[in-house]
């Protein structure tokens, strides 16, 4: 075992890197709440792109907070993101994650209709949850696609879309289509995104609601 | 349902997005089977830097590809890269993929030592398992700092390391220690990584041995 004077513990750690990454961004005039979560993303990928990327709706952070208090679950598509949403602090306010992407009735579904598991897992979770949502989408730009569709025809399910998928094909524009929406949302525009970006702004919301 | 015309499926996606990757690579010389490790990562963060981070040491690829064939285990410093990891397809070649982090004697014993979970995590992970190891670090810089004291001590477990960590303190210096350490490795120099990209790299080695 290393001499501990050799590392520091996790939160110091923390503490000091949002010191440095604030250093960086002396020049960036985003006011909090959304500070903080683009420091908490720029914290995860080490990527100062995102002080240029990260897109947020009017008061879509303060709107997030507000549905997390209020229990709302949190659907993604991936289960990288779903691991790494802090479910133990969403759980405190009532909420939930999800991710349908392995359940069998979505493969099955998705294969007979010729469309991807990310679209069945959208229509699923806006189907069987019987609460407010908030999509956390890092993977895949079908899901977007998709919310897209059910936002204009009707559902009121979807509260918040955190729209952060990574990617060459389809991503960028499917970005854009939640940006004009008409749903709050929270985008990475350009290519760049990804699960642990997804799952960092999740994150960031919960933190500022309780810290564990 | 958007018309199925709007959008690609993901395998289609997949294939278009390396060779858009591969077009941006032309004046990077690194060969295969190194190149396909690289181009999974940029297709996972969208990020060209990996171009210049991704270091191998020699042979640290094929040394893998030999070790996943043959059965080992991957150990992993956070859930997130460990539900990252294709599991079925490691599965295959008789290997599992572990994660001790969120263990509640892993927790209990950190506090009493006073050392980071991650740390007694990479000690437990050479205690119990009885195989060869890849270990997959995309979070943790002291898990890097117990490996390279654990090689140190002798143990023979650590066959390859992925040093992926992200972050602003300790990190660069961490991944440093990886390389000189004497142990296969695959590290992003630098600030830069990630659970998504230690994931990724694990499935870019597994995909040379089977594609589901």
């Amino acid at each position: 075992m290393p001499d501990k004077t050799e590392y520091m513990m996790p939160m110091e750690i923390e503490q000091r890197s949002f010191a440095i990454i604030e250093s960086h961004l002396r020049e960036i005039t985003l006011p909090e709440p959304e500070r903080s979560v683009l420091k908490r993303v720029i914290h995860t990928t080490a990527d100062f792109d995102y002080a240029e990327n990260l897109t947020f709706s009017e008061n879509a952070v303060q709107i997030g907070l507000e549905l997390l208090k209020n229990g709302a679950d949190i659907v993604t598509d991936t289960n990288m993101a779903c691991a790494g949403i802090r479910k133990e602090v969403l759980a405190r306010f009532g909420g939930t994650a999800h991710c349908f992407m392995a359940d069998p009735d979505v493969a099955a579904e998705a294969a007979h209709r010729g469309v991807t598991r990310a679209m069945v897992s959208m229509e699923k979770a806006c189907r069987t949850l019987q609460k407010n949502l908030i999509f956390a989408i890092g993977n895949a730009p079908t899901a977007l696609i998709q919310l897209d569709a059910i936002v204009r025809s009707g559902s009121q399910a979807p509260k918040l879309i955190i729209g952060v998928p990574v990617g060459f094909v389809n991503v960028v524009e499917a970005k854009e289509m939640i940006i004009r929406s008409g749903v709050p949302y929270i985008v990475a525009r350009g290519r760049k995104g990804g699960s642990n970006v997804a799952a960092a702004i999740c994150n960031a919301l919960l933190y500022q609601l309780y810290r564990p």
